[in-house]
């Protein structure tokens, strides 16, 4: 047994992997796992792939959360994407990019966060590569999944309705609430002292974890694509207004927007107003929300809500798509205006 | 058109994303390709999955090659591993840490050469993703792939004939090489001036190649999976000590290895012969030759040479496994001595 404070650069890769290799539970469908040239899995007739990465300082900080969350997270982001196409997770490898300095604790709490977020899920991880390196810790999984029908981005008809699961800017809440010092502890609950007041508590809570360890609606989507009740669909982890032009560019339709219907999470709100600030940009542009954004033709809208019932998903009609040139406009109360793809880019820095 | 001096972070993430998606074509099995929240693949009843990752100033520096050839080598660290268990390639996810200040140039070239390494071997490039980062590039590519045979590395058992392809140390030597200065161009040929020799200009070449543009015998491992004609088969990228270690330890066997019998590069040998030292440290712990260990039963060995011919790939017979506990000796003209596995540790830096 490796004492938990050791350094990664003490340890070397071969011993490393080789605990690694105790801890990661074989599962269905994997019949060879870590410790061969390549993991071999189980597959279908189609295999959906995805990768995402978490870059420390740009996608999240050590001092901002435990690393069992981000863990979790570095998993989520790719749920989220094959949860966006209807299909179920399977097999996730990890490639872990490591300081050398970082201890073994920190690395085997990153690994309960995959694992139980793997866990949760029903993906079990058959491989990857730790790298050492001088900069950012990186986590980068690749998650492959099934799908028979898939929810494709490009599918969106004139006269559909442009439909969002859940409610938004609450993550972008979290991010500016993390600034400020507000943290979770490694339980995923808020630390005893910190920027807020017992009143504020449960919404300071709700943000954070919007931002640090967010629940994509993986079944509600699995279940959409097995009835195909929508048109298309695509995750919003880029922003609304981002997913809105990213959609009608794919679909070559165009949309509006009714800029009352936009489902403005109630915390984050409540927050942003305490400060006398608009949590409106936050929903618009954020991201990170990680819902999902439908285009359902009118005469499915009464299917979709019966699905929605199913896993307990607030839905909510926020326009409309139309014939014309790609582009999205907002209606408010002064009338149209374009609404460009102000999303978080990630070649800009966290906190710039 | 973006100008090819434009720092990427001025591009954008979603410019750099359309940019990279006009280049990447299709190809067979690809369903859906780059531009949703998932690709999607055509499979079959298993598939092999690996990853590997390149980081800069651990694997690779941006002085010592031409990132063209970054592309390409980032690619064949993960064929190794799919031609290792005798499968083949099909489908990667490429996934790119990107310093901010980084040229569309030196980023087109890098694509230039994985997209030129894809189609000489098969390979559809189909998915991946783009963050910024504030240190080192990073390449990380997972490779799917088909295979209904299996090379393992569990396979090998007493009697069995340890066999290499090719010959070892060469990877390494041109490491020394580039320390040294040595360079090669954009079209992998040595450049005009360096320190270098007439005499010597060729085995520089075949050094530095090895180093940094390896070709690991693919097709050769697919018809010997095939053929049912080995035990087990393992990747020698992290050198011969620590192959042979990993087939021991996998198998539950024990090995002996004849010095006399390592096929120690001829122009390495003749490289560090020039300046008074030795090659065969080199040949068994330098790593990074993308050459196969193979365990062969007797009865099978002309079968195999067979197979060789057909591909060209030079075998050398370097040792026996037998019964024991997982161990390897090294006979010399002095007797026996237990060899470790002191092989290219990824926690080290490179040049350390």
């Amino acid at each position: 047994v490796i004492p938990e404070e050791t350094p990664l650069e003490e340890i070397g890769e071969a011993r490393l992997l080789a605990h690694l290799r105790a801890r990661i539970p074989g599962g269905p469908g994997v019949v060879v796992g870590i410790g061969d040239d390549t993991a071999v899995v189980e597959t279908r007739a189609t295999t959906l792939v995805t990768t995402d990465s978490l870059v420390e300082n740009v996608h999240f900080s050590r001092a901002w959360a435990p690393p069992r969350l981000i863990g979790r997270k570095a998993l989520t982001v790719n749920l989220s994407d094959i949860g966006a196409m209807g299909g179920t997770p399977r097999y996730a490898v990890v490639s872990l990019c490591l300081p050398g300095g970082l201890h073994l604790s920190f690395f085997d709490s990153l690994f309960d966060g995959l694992l139980e977020r793997a866990a949760e899920t029903g993906v079990s991880i058959v491989g990857g590569n730790l790298a050492s390196t001088p900069g950012p810790l990186v986590i980068d999984v690749t998650l492959l999944g099934e799908g028979e029908r898939l929810l494709r981005r490009s599918g969106a008809q004139p006269g559909d309705l442009a439909v969002v699961t859940g409610t938004l800017g609450a993550a972008a809440a979290g991010l500016r609430l993390l600034n400020q010092g507000a943290r979770l502890d490694v339980e995923g609950a808020l630390e005893e002292s910190g920027p807020w007041t017992a009143s504020s508590a449960k919404a300071v809570t709700r943000c954070l974890k919007a931002q640090l360890d967010p629940s994509p609606p993986l079944a509600f989507a699995r279940l959409l694509a097995e009835q195909d009740v929508v048109h298309a669909a695509l995750d919003l982890s880029d922003g609304l207004s981002g997913g809105m032009n990213v959609l009608c560019e794919e679909s070559r339709v165009s949309a509006v927007l009714d800029r009352d219907q936009i489902p403005v999470d109630p915390f984050a709100a409540s927050l942003e107003r305490a400060r006398g600030g608009d949590a409106f940009p936050l929903a618009l542009h954020g991201g990170e929300d990680y819902e999902l954004l439908l285009a359902c033709p009118p005469e499915r809208w009464d299917a979709l809500k019966d699905v929605a019932v199913v896993w307990d998903i607030p839905l909510t009609i926020i326009g409309t798509f139309s014939e014309g040139a790609p582009m999205v406009s907002l209606h408010t109360s002064s009338g149209y205006t374009p609404l460009g793809p102000l999303s978080y880019d990630h070649f800009r820095k966290v906190g710039s």
